[in-house]
Parts: C-alpha cells; sequence; structure tokens
C-alpha cells in the first residue's frame, strides 16, 4: 500500500451480459481461429479455458473466457492504482466448473500484476466444512491422487452468523496459508437493518457483537500491528463507523459500498485510524463502468476513476 | 416422501481421503485403461470428469472423479431408503472447476434416482451477488454466447446474517425454477451459542428472530400447505425444536446433527407436528461410514442405516 500509496480495492463482480466489448471479441476471435491463439492478444487465460467447441458445457466455457479476458483487461488497466482484487466468487460460480477455472485464471493475472487476491465468498459452516472452504479458498489439500491446489488468496470473507467455531475452522486453512479473513460485520445493504442492527438485551447491537467476536480472533502481524481477522464494515453507513473502530481497534476494514451503493469515500476517515493499512477502499462497478458515465474506451476510464479513487482516499488516511 | 415411506435425506460431503474402495479401484481403473471406458462399469460419471492425464488440474480432475464415482455408488445403494441428497458444496469446491463438475454430475445422478437435490452452500449476499448464487444454484443465466444452464437444485440452505433482501434475492431465483430455500435458524454446532442464542432487547433470541423473518418470507404450497422457505434447525438441539415450530408453523425443517454431531432421531417429533412432509432428517457420515462402525462391505452396511433411520423416522412422523 506504501508503495503504490493505494487504499483501493477493484472489485471484479463479471455479468457475462456487461463485459468489454474487447473481450467478447476477442473470444469470439479465439473460437473462429483456434490455430491463432499465441498470436500475442492479452487473453491467453481466455484461450487456455474456451477448450473445444463441441464437447458438453461449450456455452459455460465460452461464457467464462469473455468473463477471464475481460478481468484480465480490467486489472491491466486499473492495477498501478489499486493494490488488491476482490473477485466476487458468486458471478464465477454460476457458470459452474468453467467459472472456477476462470475465478483461478483471474486471482492468478491479479498476482501477476502484484495485487493481493480477497476472495468473496461469504461462506460460513461448521467444523469440518469450513475447513473444506478454507482448503479451497485457500491452500488446497493432500489426497491420495496428489496435492489440490486451492485458489491461493490472501483473505477471504466469512459470515458470522454460526459462531466463533465456524470463523476459527476457517481461519486454521487461512493462516496455514499466510493469509487472513474479512468477517461481515456490519453490512452495506438495507437489509443490514433487520438483524444486524437489532439490540441485544446485554447493550449493543447484534453487529458490535458480532464485532467483538472479531476483534478476540485476531492476531497482531508482526509489522503493522493490524490482526490478521478484518471486518466488513459498509461504506454506505458512516456513522457506525467510529464505532466500529472503537470495538475493532486493530482490524483492517473492507470498505464496500463506495460508488455504486452510494457510499462516499470522504465519510470514511474513522477507518484510517489505525494507519493508512487498515482501510480497504473497495470500488467495483463505478471502476469497471465509469465510461458508461465518462465516455471514451473502458480501460482508459476505469483507470481514470480508480485513481482519483486513490487519490481521494490516500489524501483522507 | 409418501411413496417411500421416508423423511431421510442423504447427505454427501465428500473427503477424498476416505472414499469407498470401490469408487478409487474404478477410478484408477479407468486412468489406467481409458479405451474401456465404455464396459459397464456404473461409473460414466467419473469417466467424463477424467479428461486427459496431462493437461493442468489433472490431479483436481482425478480426485474430482473419484468423488463423483464415491457418491454415485451412495446414491445407488441408499436411494430407495431416503428422498433427497443434501450435496456439501464445500467439498466439491475445494477441488476447483472439476469438483464444480462432479457437484453437477452427481445433483443429475441423484436426480435419475429419483431423488430431490439440496445444495447445502450456506451462500448469502447483497442483492445482485444474491441472484448470481442464485442462478449458479438452480436455473441458471441467459448470457449473450447462450443460455447457461445452472446446478437444477431443488432447494439451497442460505445464511441469514444481512437480512431479508438477500434472501428474497435468491428466493427469486429459486422460485422461478420450482424449487425453495432453507434458511439457518438454529444451527446444530456449539458456536450457535455465540450469536444464534444471544438475547434480544425486546425479547426472544437471534435465532427467534430469524424464524420469524424466515416464516413472513414463505409461501404455502397448493398441496401440503407447506412454505417454500424452509428452515435449518439442528437435530442437536431437540430443546428449541418446539419453539421453532411455534415461530414457523408452515415451514419445512431440515434436521443436520443426526449421528456423527449426536442429535437422536427420537428427538426431533415436533418437527412433524405440521405432518410427515414438514421434517427433513439429514444423515451423512453415519450413512456413507457405517461399515466403519458395522463391518462388511460399504454398501450394504449404508444401505441398512439408511433403512434403519427411515423406518424410525417415518415411526416417530
Amino acid at each position: 500500500m506504501a508503495e503504490r500509496e493505494s487504499n483501493v480495492v477493484l472489485g471484479l463482480d463479471p455479468d457475462p451480459s456487461r463485459l468489454w466489448p474487447e473481450a467478447v471479441d476477442a473470444v469470439q476471435w479465439l473460437r473462429a481461429a483456434p490455430k491463432a491463439r499465441e498470436s500475442g492478444v492479452a487473453l491467453d487465460v481466455a484461450a487456455e479455458l474456451l477448450g473445444e467447441p463441441g464437447r458438453p458445457g461449450a456455452t459455460r466455457r465460452l461464457a467464462a473466457a469473455a468473463v477471464a479476458a475481460h478481468c484480465a483487461l480490467v486489472i491491466d488497466a486499473v492495477a498501478p492504482a489499486v493494490v488488491a482484487v476482490k473477485l466476487q466468487v458468486a458471478c464465477f460460480e454460476r457458470l459452474g466448473g468453467a467459472g472456477w477455472r476462470a475465478l483461478r485464471a483471474v486471482a492468478g493475472r491479479a498476482r501477476e500484476a502484484g495485487l493481493l487476491v480477497l476472495a468473496d465468498a461469504k461462506r460460513g459452516d461448521i467444523d469440518v466444512t469450513a475447513k473444506a472452504y478454507g482448503q479451497g479458498l485457500f491452500g488446497g489439500l493432500d489426497t491420495p491422487f496428489g496435492a489440490v491446489r486451492g485458489l491461493g488468496a490472501d483473505a477471504a470473507t466469512y459470515a458470522p452468523y454460526m459462531g466463533r467455531d465456524t470463523i476459527e475452522a476457517v481461519l486454521g486453512e487461512a493462516r496455514a496459508a499466510g493469509g487472513g479473513l474479512f468477517v461481515l460485520v456490519r453490512t452495506s445493504n438495507p437489509g443490514a437493518a433487520d438483524l444486524e442492527d437489532r439490540r441485544l438485551a446485554d447493550g449493543g447491537a447484534v453487529w458490535e457483537a458480532v464485532a467483538e467476536m472479531v476483534h478476540g480472533l485476531g492476531v497482531p502481524g508482526p509489522d503493522s500491528g493490524l490482526h490478521d481477522v478484518g471486518a466488513v464494515v459498509g461504506a454506505t453507513v458512516p456513522e457506525h463507523l467510529a464505532r466500529a473502530r472503537e470495538l475493532l481497534p486493530r482490524a483492517p476494514f473492507l470498505l464496500p459500498g463506495v460508488g455504486a451503493q452510494g457510499g462516499r469515500v470522504e465519510d470514511l476517515a474513522p477507518a484510517f485510524a489505525p494507519g493508512r493499512a487498515a482501510g480497504l477502499v473497495t470500488a467495483s462497478r463505478s471502476i469497471v463502468r465509469a465510461h458508461e458515465q465518462a465516455g471514451g474506451e473502458p480501460a482508459g476510464a476505469a483507470r481514470a476513476e480508480a485513481e482519483r479513487l486513490r487519490a481521494t482516499a490516500w489524501a483522507l488516511a
């Protein structure tokens, strides 16, 4: 973050119907002329995913290749202004096995660009199952058939409803791979009021009880002093940020909701109280679809919007 | 359920290190003699998944093929005694894209055996993302590249922490495909006490507030009168079952925790108050690993244990 002077996380939640035209064109071109795949378009990721057109699942592979190409193009355009990608797992998973291969390919591309990889998966389950999710998202597992690599994420989002033991089980896998978690604390959607904001009999809101649980799970890193268990706190609820920071003095905050969901980066100052690295500002559609507002070609508009956000957030922090 | 006189759901949470030997043998045999793939072993599912040994991800495909073969064998052994499979998505997902293909293959095998398919996914996210999860688990989505089929589940488990709007978004996809949801209400793990059991300022526990939200979301079916939004209520906490039934008079209950987690089917009577179809008793390891206790070959032991559980639960309901 210090090197890049950036707190910004690029959110990638690709919709096959709203990809950058260059990605769609490249995949159609690869499909028409498979022999020319080595010819220098920056889309080897897509070529690897396409496979043979006749086999079952060809539509899924085509859509997944286009999604991967799109994400690779966005990463290439935006990487210098951001520190991480937040991959919305749902958007890949809906394309089945090919979608998971695209997810892996995009994670690899992000790493090549020097970015951290956050898997926005919001999983949550009992011990043995949480461990399985952790194996998939982080380091993998050994099997009698050989070692199976995981996604290699640096962090993943996780849901707290089922309690502390369900977080600890996935945290073990995260830590073994040098990674961490961002637990949902106070989310950015209107429905967060239904449960997260309910008052508890012994004081505070449900989300504050979760914050206390999250604080108790974290272990500080050697340099930053920041915990390896962070919190998702919506940028749409700046009124809760200061309180969340009181309860979580050492947790990195992942702050979604800037841009399309209405959050303003100017309201996020409390997140940065423990230091610049304590607040990660996530923006997805406002960067990827910046050209729809600003005009021009997608890559330039995305880069400009990411850079604007970087400068604003860094000045604030 | 009436036809089979069964309330039992077969849980499949395959661990590549603890598969039935017959599945491992079959995959090794397929690998050694790929040309013989058509020869009548009930494992075409595995053959389809294996692919070419040299390509990247060959270990994942081998493990996924063995997992799929194992699940197919368990389904074939147990199907007459059960009404549905509950597929633990984590256990497939940790094998990446090949794992998702195995998940799809196992769901297909279950449908061929006349079983309903429950995707135990415990997802949960904001509107547009919840919709994407729903597309993946239920009916799929249209893309400019063609229609992409979803998993085709009949129901999926879902997490309530983020509130009502996050459930409604996935429910739309479920209903469009003729399916439903089971929302986590009071889970079977010890950590459920951390948040789910906390008392609210205006009375009741957090899980009871979730139960009320779930009740408000359901729509009754034409024949049974049961809602299309059910509840996950752990079989390990029979003391909460009667209260859950009060709050959710029309919700089907998915009741995990019998067997390996210590729940007893004899304690589940309140779940069946609205009728036999209102309680689904889930058992995973106690069926699949029955031979480790009972001896004999895995298929026979699994069938006997599933039949024992079926008879006990049906007599109770």
